[in-house]
C-alpha cells in the first residue's frame, strides 16, 4: 500500500510502477550489500548521537569563554537569513535529505529496521519523514561551531556516509526496483551532495587552522557585502531609459531581450538569501529524480513490449475486428512501427518536459533577484500588483517556512503533468496529422479548403479595408473614415465573425491551458487572472515568502545595522560587540537610551537615517515611530507616494543626492 | 459533410447530431409545410429587393430636401457609435440573423433552394453566411430614413417574416431533426425577435403620425444623454472613502460585496453602446440555444437506452467479465440505476453551465460599465494594466468590427467545455465517491487515515507555532522572535512540507483549471497572468475594442460637440445645423477659422475646454495640436501625471474646481 499524493500522481499517467514493470525475461536476484543497510543505519545513528553529544559539550565550554552562541547556536545550525553565510554546507544537506524523501516513497521497505513492511509500509514513511533530517542533522551542526573538533566531526561523519554509500551502490549497481540500474542513478545526487560535504569540512578545517576563516563565516554584519550593496545602489546610473522609453524597440530586438530574460547572469552585489539557493538545487534535484523515473519506468516497458510483438498480435487484433493488413507480417511491421511512434512521442515529451522545466528554472532565478531588488528599493506595487505591508506575520511566516519544499513539489507535479500533456499531444499529431500526411489519407483539414478560404478572405478584407478605407491620418492623429461603410461591413460580416470567433475561443483554449501547464512548475507567477492572483496558492505562498526575506534581511538595515555595531565598537568595549543580526536590530532600538553622543554625530545619524528610509522605504514599516505622527510626516508621506507610483522613485532619490551633495 | 469549427464542437463532446439520434421506436415523417420553405424564400427576397428600391428612391428624394443622410445613411442603417439610438431594431435584427446562423450549421440542408444538399453542403453554408445578412438587411433600413413610408414598409416586412416562420411551426411543430421539438424550441428566439420587430415598427408610425419620435431618434447629439452625464461627473461624490479605505471591511461585508458586484443594477446617466448592448442579447441567445441543442441531442438518447435494457445486458457485460450480481435481474436493476445517475449528472452539469455563463454575463455587464467609466475618466492603468494610447488604430478596428461575433463563439465553446468538464467531474464525485460511501466500500481515502493526521498536524503546529512562538509585537509592529528555533522547525519539517506541496500543487492545478474553464466564455478578462496578458485572443480583442467604443464615443466629446453645434446654430443660419457626431466633430476644428467669436467668449471656450480635458484626459490624444508643443505642454505634462496614477486625478479635479470657483 501507498500513500497519497504519490499514489496519485501514478494514477494518472498510470505507470506501472511495482514490480512487474520489470522486463519478464531477465530476472535480477536481491542483492545483499556487504554494508548491510540495516546494520548500518543503526551504526550511524549512534555515531551520530555521540558527534552531537561531543558537539554540545563543546558548545557549553564555548559559551563560557568569549562567544555567544553556545547550544542556542548548534539547535539552529543554519540561518536562512543570512545573505554572506557559506551556503554549501546547508544546500548539500537539503539535497541529501531530499534524495532520502525520493526513495522513501518510491521504495517497497521505506526504512531498513524491518524487513516485513508490506502492511505498514505507510506508518513507517511517517516515521521515516520524521527520521532522516534528525539522522543529517549532525552534518549541519558540524559546521556551526566554527571550531576545529566540529570541523573534524564533519569531516569523518560525511566521509562515513558517502564511503558506506558509494560500497553499496558498487556492492549492488543492479536492484530489482523499477528498472536495474534505476536504483544507482538515482543515489547520483544524493552520492554528489555527500562528496561535496566530504570535500567541504577538510577545507574547512585547513581555512580554520590557517586561521582565514573566521571574518566571512562567521560575522554577517561585518561582511563587506551589504556595504558593497549599498555603494551600489547610491551610484548613478546612466540615463539611457529617457531615450528608450520614447520609441518602443524593433521586433528583433524585442525577441533578443524576451531570450536575455530567460538566461540568468550572475550579478555583483547581489547574492541570493540561502532559502532560494537551496530552493534552487532542491528544485534541479527533483527534476533530475521525476525525469529518471519517467524514462525509467516506462521507457524499457515498451521497448520489451516492442522487441515482442509477433503473428499472435494479428489474431488478437482481428479479435477486436481492426485488419491493418491481410499479411500478418505487414501488421507485426506495422504495429512495431507504431510502437516505435510511441516510444519516440513519450521519450520527446520527457525530454521537452524536462527543457522547458530548466528554462523555467532559470526564468525564476531572473524574476526572484528583480523582485527582491524591488521590493527592496520600495517598488511594492510592481511586484505584487497592489499595496501590502511588508511586515513578518502568521501567514506570511508559514508560507516561508515552507517555501523551500513547495517548489520541490511543484516541480514534481508540474514535470508528470508536462509530460502527459505533451505525449497526447505529440500522439494526436504524430497519429492524427503526420501518419496521414505521409500516407495521404484521411486528410480532414484539406477537405474543407472553401471554408478555410473563406475564413481567410474575412480576416484579410477586414485587415485591408481597416488599414485603408476606415483609418485616416489628421495632423498625426489617427480619426476613423467611411463610418457608414465601417457599420455596413461590420453588419454583413457578422456570421462569418461568429465562424472566426469559434476559432479564436478554440485558440484561446489551447494557449491558456499551454500557458498553465508550462509554468505549472513555477511558484513565482500566478496561473489566474491579475485581479485574483492571491487565490493561486502557489503564488500566495510566495508573495508571502518574499514578504518575511525582505522585511527580515534587507541588505540596507544590515549595512546599516553593521555600521552601528561598528560605531558602538569603537567607543564602547569590544567584548560587549555582537555577532548576530537579531541582536543588532534590538540594539539599535536600545542605543539610543544607553549612549550618550555628541550633537554633531547625532546629526549626522539622523541625516544617514532619513538617507536610508528615502531610498528603502520598505523599511520604515519596521521602525518603532511609525505609527505616531512625528515630524517624520513629511518622510512617511512622500514615501507612500514614492512606493505607489515607482517611477518617483529616482526623482526623490536624485533629491535627496541632491541635497546631500550640498 | 459539415464545416470545421461545428464538426469540431461535436467531436469534443460527442453527440451523435444526426438522425440516428432520433428514438428507435417513434418514426416522425418529413413535414412539408403549406408555406413551402423554398417558395417562401424567393418570394421574400424579391419583396426585400423591391422595398430597398422603394427605399432608395425615397433616400434620393429626401436627400434633395432637408436632411443629409439620404443613400449613405440607407447604406448605414445601424450606427455602432451612437449612445442615445434606439438600439432594439438593431439587436432584434441581429437576433434573427444569429438564430439563421444556427440554424444554418445544424440543419441537414442549409439553404431551402436546393433539395440535393448532401453533397455540396459546405459550399451552401458559405452562401447562407453571406446571404442571410443580405435578406434581413431591409428590415434594419425601413428605420433608418425615419419616414412613415419606411415604417410602413418595415412594418410589412416584418408581419410577412413573423406570420410565415409562426405559420410553418403550427404546420410541422415536430420534425425529424436531433428531437421532435427540437426545431420549434430553437426558433423560439427568432420568433421573439420578429415578434418585437413587428410591434415596434408599427409603434414607430404612430410616434412619426403624432410627430414624438423625432427628437429622441435623429439627433444623436441634442440628446440630452450627454449632458446629463457630463451634470452627473461634474458633481462632488460624498466623500465616504476616506473613512471606509483605512479599515479593511470584514468577511461578511466583503461576501456580501462580491455578490453584488455579479448583479447588475442600472444606472441613470449610463447607457450601454450599442454594440455592447447587442453582445449582451447574442450572448444569451447563444447560451438557450447551446443549452437547448445539449440537452436535446443527448437526454432523450440515454432515456431510450434506459428503457432498453433488459437482461441480454447481463451476458453482454459477462461477455466483458464483469459480474455486477449473479442475478440477472438484480444486474438490470443495477444498470439502470447506474445509467440514471449518468442522466441526471448531465443534466446536472448543463444546468450548472447555464447558470455559470448567465451570472458570468450578468459580471461582465458589471464590468464593462465600470472599464467603459474608468476609460472615459482616464483611468488607463486601472484598466489595462499598462499604459496604452486611446486612438484608433487597425487591430483595433479588426477587433471592434469582429467584438459581437467573438463573445457569442467564446459563450458557444465555453459552454460546451463547461458541460463537459462539469458532466466528468460530477462521474468521478458519484461513481468514486458518493457510490462507494453510500456501500461502504473502497473508501480509498480514509485507508490512509493516519498520512492525513500526519500531513494535518503538520500544518497546525507551523500556524499555531507561527502565531505564538515566533512572532512578537513591539509597539505597534511585528517582527520574529525565537529565530533559531523557527531554523531549527524549517529544517526538520522540510520533508514533510514537501508532501504538503504536492496537496498544494494538485489544489492549484484545480482552482486554475477550474477557474478558466468557468471564465472560458468571458471575453473582458485575461485567462493568462498579469504580465502575458495580451497573448489572451479574446481578451486582446476586449481590450481594442475598448480603444475604439471610448475613442469615438466619448460622452463628454459628444456633448461638447453638441454644445458648440448649439450655438453654431444660435449664431448662424439654422440650415447649415448639422446631424451627425462625426460631422460635429470635424466642424470643431473647423469652426476657429469660419467665426469670428468675441475675446470674452473665446476665453471662455478655452477655459471649458481646458476643464473638460482635465477631467477626460483620454480626450487629449485626439486633439490636433497634440503633437505640438504649445503652450499646453503644461496641461498635457499634468495630464499624463493623473493618468499614470489614476489616484491623483481627484486631487486636479479640486484644484480645477477651486481655480473655477474663483
Amino acid at each position: 500500500m501507498q500513500i497519497g499524493p504519490c499514489k496519485n500522481g501514478r494514477k494518472h499517467h498510470s505507470l506501472p510502477l511495482a514490480r512487474p514493470t520489470m522486463q519478464p525475461g531477465i530476472i535480477i536476484p536481491p542483492c545483499d550489500p556487504t554494508a548491510d543497510d540495516r546494520l548500518y543505519h543503526i551504526c550511524i545513528t549512534a555515531i551520530s548521537l555521540v558527534v552531537m553529544l561531543i558537539l554540545a559539550v563543546l558548545a557549553r565550554r564555548t559559551k563560557v569563554g568569549d562567544r555567544q552562541k553556545g547550544l542556542p547556536g548548534l539547535l539552529s545550525p543554519v540561518n536562512f537569513l543570512d545573505h554572506t553565510q557559506h551556503k554549501g554546507l546547508a544546500v548539500a544537506v537539503f539535497g541529501v535529505l531530499l534524495c532520502k524523501l525520493w526513495g522513501l516513497i518510491i521504495s517497497p521497505n521505506p526504512l531498513p529496521f524491518t524487513t516485513d513492511t508490506e502492511n505498514k509500509r505507510e506508518d513507517w514513511v511517517i516515521l521515516g519523514v520524521l527520521y532522516y533530517p534528525a539522522l543529517y542533522y549532525p552534518l549541519l551542526a558540524c559546521g556551526t561551531l566554527h571550531n576545529k573538533v566540529g570541523y573534524v566531526l564533519g569531516s569523518l561523519l560525511s566521509w562515513t556516509h558517502f564511503g558506506v554509500l558509494v560500497w553499496q551502490k558498487i556492492d549492488c549497481p543492479k536492484t530489482p526496483l523499477i528498472h536495474k540500474h534505476y536504483s544507482l542513478f538515482s543515489s547520483l545526487p544524493q552520492i554528489a551532495c555527500l562528496a561535496f560535504l566530504s570535500f567541504q569540512y577538510p577545507l574547512l578545517l585547513f581555512k580554520g587552522l590557517k586561521g582565514t576563516e573566521k571574518n566571512n563565516a562567521t560575522e554577517d554584519l561585518s561582511s563587506s557585502y551589504y556595504k558593497d550593496y549599498v555603494k551600489k545602489m547610491l551610484k548613478k546610473k546612466p540615463t539611457k531609459i529617457s531615450t528608450s522609453s520614447t520609441e518602443t524597440p524593433k521586433l528583433p530586438q524585442r525577441i533578443i531581450d524576451a531570450i536575455k530574460s530567460y538566461i540568468y547572469t550572475p550579478e555583483e552585489a547581489f547574492r541570493f538569501p540561502p532559502k532560494l539557493a537551496i530552493s534552487g538545487v532542491v528544485s534541479f534535484i527533483t527534476l533530475y529524480q521525476v525525469g529518471l523515473l519517467l524514462i525509467s519506468a516506462v521507457v524499457p516497458t515498451l521497448q520489451t513490449a516492442r522487441l515482442g510483438v509477433d503473428e499472435d498480435i494479428a489474431n488478437l487484433l482481428a479479435g477486436f475486428k481492426i485488419m491493418l493488413s491481410p499479411d500478418k507480417h505487414e501488421v507485426v511491421r506495422i504495429v512495431v512501427y507504431y510502437m516505435w511512434c510511441v516510444e519516440v512521442c513519450y521519450i520527446s515529451a520527457m525530454t521537452l518536459s524536462a527543457l522547458v522545466n530548466l528554462a523555467m528554472l532559470m526564468r525564476s532565478m531572473v524574476l526572484h533577484r528583480s523582485n527582491l531588488k524591488g521590493l527592496y528599493r520600495g517598488d511594492i506595487y510592481n511586484v505584487y500588483n497592489c499595496q501590502r505591508s511588508i511586515r513578518a506575520s502568521r501567514p506570511a511566516l508559514v508560507c516561508w517556512m515552507g517555501y523551500t519544499s513547495f517548489t520541490a513539489a511543484h516541480i514534481f507535479i508540474g514535470m508528470i503533468i508536462q509530460t502527459m500533456v505533451f505525449f497526447l499531444c505529440l500522439l494526436v499529431a504524430v497519429f492524427l496529422i503526420i501518419i496521414p500526411l505521409l500516407h495521404r489519407q484521411n486528410l480532414i483539414l484539406f477537405q474543407i479548403l472553401p471554408f478555410w478560404l473563406m475564413i481567410l478572405l474575412a480576416v484579410l478584407i477586414q485587415h485591408i479595408t481597416g488599414r485603408f478605407c476606415f483609418i485616416k491620418k489628421v495632423a498625426g492623429t489617427r480619426d476613423l473614415n467611411n463610418r457608414g461603410n465601417l457599420f455596413l461591413l461590420t453588419y454583413l460580416l457578422f456570421p462569418v465573425n461568429v465562424l472566426i470567433g469559434v476559432l479564436l475561443a478554440v485558440w484561446r483554449m489551447i494557449i491558456t491551458a499551454l500557458f498553465n501547464i508550462v509554468h505549472m512548475g513555477r511558484m513565482d507567477i500566478s496561473l489566474l487572472n491579475r485581479n485574483v492572483e492571491a487565490f493561486d496558492p502557489a503564488y500566495r505562498c510566495y508573495a508571502h515568502y518574499l514578504k518575511i526575506e525582505v522585511s527580515q534581511s534587507h541588505p540596507v538595515m544590515k549595512a546599516f545595522c553593521g555600521m552601528l555595531l561598528q560605531s558602538m565598537g569603537q567607543e564602547s568595549n569590544a567584548a560587549q560587540r555582537s555577532r548576530d543580526a537579531e541582536e543588532g536590530i534590538q540594539l539599535v532600538q536600545q542605543e539610543k537610551k544607553q549612549l550618550k553622543v555628541s550633537s554633531a554625530k547625532r546629526a549626522r545619524r539622523h541625516w544617514q537615517l532619513l538617507y536610508t528610509l528615502v531610498n528603502n522605504p520598505s523599511l520604515v514599516g519596521t521602525r518603532k515611530h511609525f505609527q505616531r505622527q512625528t515630524a517624520e510626516s513629511f518622510l512617511n508621506g512622500s514615501l507612500k507616494r514614492s512606493t505607489k507610483e515607482g517611477s518617483k522613485k529616482e526623482a526623490a532619490t536624485k533629491e535627496a543626492e541632491a541635497a546631500a551633495s550640498n
